[in-house]
């Protein structure tokens, strides 16, 4: 008895001892602490049955017997027969030599995990046509625990609504990571092929967890050593320890690798050489990795070489790549966010004006990424005009996780809500009822290829993603990829409370309100009412409205506030730039018409004066300023309520967030004054009575400026 | 009952769940699995006393807490009065008003550990000048119990060798670390000063426990940014995390900063208005961080600029700093490490040349930090003339623990036998007797001011250093810099048993014998018999004894081992560059003589013909080639090794090192055959018979090229 004490405090000691770094994401399994529950799933969850092996489910039971140790502390194996409560992973095609009969998902990916009844055992049963679905439906029991739920009569059947789920990272070969915020690359280039760290496997693990398929490992911004034979054996590596969870690795391609590593004298797609390059470079790649999954490109943009330096068309360039890795299924992802030399009438047309008229002619297996909104990844941006408006060619969104502009890792942002905005919007493309997820599921134009990147928040901090409630927007992108229809609020739930196990449900509730608010707030303190793209130069850090002058008109902030004596707002309607008429009707008329143009969009659409009155009664002025005062006041009541739940999470996370949430309400203020000190030059009106002064002038926010600012 | 075991299950099973990442070092307080000993440590640690609180004490018995909880799983606290068998933390001059008589170390860090009966109560005393010392007393008994030693009859009397035991990261403000090869700098500097990472705490805990007390926080190629107000915040920031760890902060101090971010014309050091600047930026610095350390300068060396540039002395440069310190207790580390612009006809000759007429000319506060060859952290050097040289002048020794010639982060090489032969090499400076270590403790020449240097291998990898066996250099060398005279199997013993808890004895001992012999197996493969300097071109990875035609001669391999049809070896002889003489008499002659110079340093000293003979009777050809064999042949020895423990280790961080010990392997037989087959053009002579050819020809090795090295 006095041994039994002795070791339960030995092993209860050694849990405290252990700090929680956040490594572990949302896949913890630690010991949960209802007694009756625990008894019950130790009770009902006897052993696991495979009928057939693979490496997959391999993978797929050592999890749920990790998980189901941690979480109970029940010792659980694989059983050669079917016991009672047993947990069966069957492919569908298998059910019938055991004689189960139960309809499964048609879709690859899909799984059904039924309570059923089998020769007078009770049994769970996991079935899906592939040993990935098997995998994706363990990781779904796994959190029916990790969230204290039923496991009896389940009856829950899951597809993926996008085919390709994608995370897209922009990670240089030498380990930086544009607009990376949580350290540098995960991916160890030096020391591959031969060593593959854990942390690969722990990335898989955590993405098969959440549903995503595929990563592009490195950066848009090409560098085409990738692509020759030493760098193409890195990432065979990776792209070997990624399969057996389901996820294929995808390259960028620089468009003028023919010519760097090929030593082509040109990179024209129409060359018959150049052609017959890429083709082999597929074969190759190919030959030692058989489901790569194919290229992304950004071409013609932000100085990437692409097909119109040989005055040739994005398909001429994006069906040269599709054919070559047609033999083998792969596919080429084409971005939308392509750049004029020219500096166009307005930015924002650019992408709608350059692909529209080349609709239905790219290559089948070539899909077109457009960036949510039609600038670039703002803390608040219409829905893209492209979708919709591609009938005859397949669409994916590109969401970016990364917060380039939404506070960095500093700044607690929780994105579901941004991506939601986007996919939920209707864009009237076939009638009401289009909206932007249809079109990417492809169940608008009946696409064959569907596909979602999101721009990876992921380094190689311990905790992954800098800020530990990044983490959830990894999470939310993955789970959204799966099932655009799921809400940002119960994303927020799942999350929570697999990440922070010792959630009472209040502090739940609190946490997940702050979450729900928190990228309005940022979108309050730094671009309210439609303002965008006013941030310092270059690095993005904090606000730089004030910039101008630069190479080009269409990378100054001056160009997108366009504030004056008079006024505030790009008028993008049909008495300026026209933008809004790239929308579909009635769309076009809703962001048209001052009176009809949500005011979150107000000042992307339109060019207000200084006295337009808002809904609120505020003149245009009053209330962008009360916007950034109110944001700046929102951040302090997430310090409260971080304070408030201080008591369910560990000491560590809560400290680290507590010195984050610091930086933030600090930088909120920076964006408020700054902001509302340079706007107040054109305006000469007074700050709302009431409202505290700002603590400096305009011109110590001006002189402001900041060296190594990570993420460039 | 049947809940208790529900208990022990759930708990036990989530040990095995926590997977073993290496981030926690030497300090795993797991828990021993010996009953009897950890009923005796039980019964006999009841409580601890503190008399006076401070930071750092509580720092002290929290950590001792801790650890107590994990290895014995007892819970103790800290109790208002003195209990049987207590832990009394006093310090010497409280000892007295509490009635206990026992003389301690003199030493302000030094520290007395001592089992005493005290009013009939058996207690243990750990008393020392200062809470620092404390600390330190803290660590060891904690080591006593990770160690699995008596706790009984202690009378520890334990004083730090070294005043100034200091690590110097090469990081730069960008986060690159250079010749970093575990990630990238753990100085979050953007995040910095608000966010301290919990990562600050551990590595001052980590160094604390191995008694390190100073760090420069940046790169001796330095960027004057770091010593501007804003840089200097973030840095306090640091300073406050380390301080309560006995930890001080030093910066590496640009010579031009005054010109780049003081605006003046000159840097000249003795221009009044320069001196005042640095003077004011001592006093900034100071009213901010009161224990500030002092700076470490690389001046007039590989392009960074100093005094000469104004046509002064290193000790012009040197004195001025330290004038500017000298108020606040600073210290100037002053680089012996210097490149004339002329190439000197011995690169090896350079520093003592330049520093040697300088002697005495320093000010009081200024220390010459001497790396411990006169070449650059080579695989093997013998100890550089300059030890000894300076008899007017404080001397302190830079060691390089990250394996910038070494292999990186991919090889296995236990460096404390490297540190040990600089370290325990006699100089006869003032007769037989006259070690380094002596030079460098102050006790040769009686100097006030004692210090030693580590170039950490610290990076942002979740282990720290990369490959799980390079944490035992940080931790050798922080073990050397408190206590010289510990032999290199008595460290590699504490570090093993400590990093890995489950090692049974014959384990240990096999990995004890793996790592003393480890360096000398990369010797072996890269650099035998004296060969320095040969590795590849800039980025240092892998061989590359034909680089020649640089923008320097002493930038080339060919300089390095003047390999020609007759023979090899560089000649410093009376007969050659006289670098012999530079030592003291009898070294100089032993090296000089060709019959008493040690082979290990042959070819550094002598140009020998390639059928010389060898002690062993084989021609140095033959030798040459059999060494590098031998090397190679090692390696594979060592993976035999660490297959044999299996057992005794963790998975992952077996899997870890069996992959790395793969790559060392590969890299070692490259090593071999690209030195073999290059040598071989010069001497024409055959393999050794029964030896296998190399798998390629010379030209393979010498086209290899690669991109994106990581460490420049």
């Amino acid at each position: 008895m006095k041994k039994f004490w002795a070791l339960i405090i030995i092993v209860i000691s050694h849990l405290s001892v252990s700090a929680e770094n956040g490594y572990n994401l949302w896949l913890k399994y630690e010991p949960i602490k209802d007694a009756k529950l625990v008894a019950a799933y130790q009770e009902n969850i006897s052993s696991l049955y495979v009928y057939q092996k693979s490496e997959t489910l391999d993978i797929a039971t050592k999890e749920f017997i990790t998980a189901f140790k941690g979480l109970t502390g029940k010792s659980i194996s694989t059983s050669v027969s079917i016991q009672k409560n047993a947990i069966l992973f069957i492919k569908t095609d298998d059910l019938q030599k055991l004689n189960i009969t139960h309809p499964s998902p048609e879709n690859d990916e899909g799984y059904l995990i039924k309570s059923i009844q089998h020769q007078g055992k009770p049994l769970t049963l996991i079935s899906s046509k592939t040993d990935k679905g098997l995998l994706y439906g363990a990781f779904h029991l796994i959190k029916q625990l990790q969230l204290k739920q039923s496991i009896f009569n389940l009856n829950i059947w899951e597809e993926p609504k996008i085919k390709h789920r994608i995370l897209n990272h922009w990670d240089n070969l030498d380990r930086s990571v544009e607009r990376g915020y949580a350290g540098f690359s995960i991916w160890d280039w030096h020391k591959l092929p031969q060593y593959t760290d854990q942390r690969y496997i722990d990335y898989a693990r955590a993405n098969a967890s959440i549903g995503i398929n595929g990563t592009v490992l490195n950066n848009v911004n090409a560098n085409s050593l990738i692509l020759t034979d030493d760098w193409l054996k890195k990432v065979k590596a990776l792209a070997d320890v990624f399969r057996p969870y389901g996820i294929k690795v995808y390259l960028t391609a620089r468009f003028s690798a023919p010519i760097e590593i090929g030593k082509l004298p040109t990179a024209d797609p129409l060359d018959e050489k150049v052609q017959l390059w890429w083709q082999q470079k597929a074969k190759e790649i190919y030959a030692s990795i058989p489901d790569f999954g194919g290229f992304l490109v950004k071409a013609n943009s932000e100085g990437q070489p692409g097909p119109q330096n040989y005055g040739r068309t994005h398909a001429d360039g994006a069906n040269m790549l599709a054919k070559a890795l047609e033999p083998y299924d792969g596919i080429v992802m084409w971005r939308a966010f392509v750049y004029d030399n020219e500096v166009p009438e307005d930015r924002a047309k650019q992408a709608f004006n350059e692909f529209k008229p080349l609709d239905g002619s790219f290559h089948k297996n070539v899909i077109i990424q457009v960036k949510n909104g039609a600038i670039d990844f703002q803390p608040r941006e219409p829905f893209h005009p492209l979708f919709g408006a591609l009938t005859k060619t397949p669409v994916m969104a590109e969401f970016q996780l990364t917060q380039e502009y939404l506070g960095f890792a500093t700044h607690l942002a929780y994105l579901a809500p941004l991506f939601k905005e986007c996919l939920d919007a209707d864009t009237y493309a076939k009638g009401e009822n289009s909206s932007v997820a249809k079109v990417i599921d492809g169940s608008l134009y009946k696409n064959q290829i569907t596909a979602i990147a999101g721009v990876a928040n992921i380094g190689n901090d311990v905790n992954w993603c800098g800020h530990p409630f990044a983490q959830a927007n990894w999470y939310a992108y993955g789970r959204l990829a799966w099932n655009h229809q799921l809400s940002s609020s119960a994303i927020a739930d799942e999350w929570l409370n697999t990440t922070f196990t010792g959630l009472q449900k209040t502090s739940s509730t609190l946490l997940k309100d702050m979450m729900l608010e928190s990228r309005e707030t940022v979108v309050n303190y730094m671009t309210p009412l439609g303002l965008h793209h006013i941030m310092g130069w270059d690095h993005h850090y904090g606000p730089g409205p004030w910039i101008k002058d630069k190479p080009r008109a269409d990378w100054t902030s001056v160009y997108y506030h366009q504030a004056d004596n008079n006024g505030i707002g790009f008028n993008r309607t049909s008495s300026g730039s026209k933008a809004t008429l790239q929308y579909f009707s009635p769309v076009a008329q809703k962001f048209d018409d001052l009176k009809s143009c949500p005011e979150e969009y107000l000042l992307w659409f339109h060019h207000l004066p200084w006295d337009y009155k808002l809904k609120s009664g505020d003149s245009l002025w009053d209330g962008i300023v009360k916007k950034y005062y109110k944001g700046a006041d929102e951040v302090k009541e997430m310090q409260k309520t971080w304070a408030a739940v201080e008591h369910d999470i560990d000491k560590q996370t809560y400290q680290q967030v507590k010195q984050l949430l610091t930086i933030q309400s600090e930088e909120a203020l920076w964006w408020r004054d700054a902001c509302v000190l340079y706007f107040q030059s054109f305006s000469g009106k007074p700050i709302p009575i009431g409202l505290p002064k700002p603590k400096h002038n305009l011109k110590y926010y001006q002189d402001l400026e900041f060296k190594f600012v990570p993420g460039i």
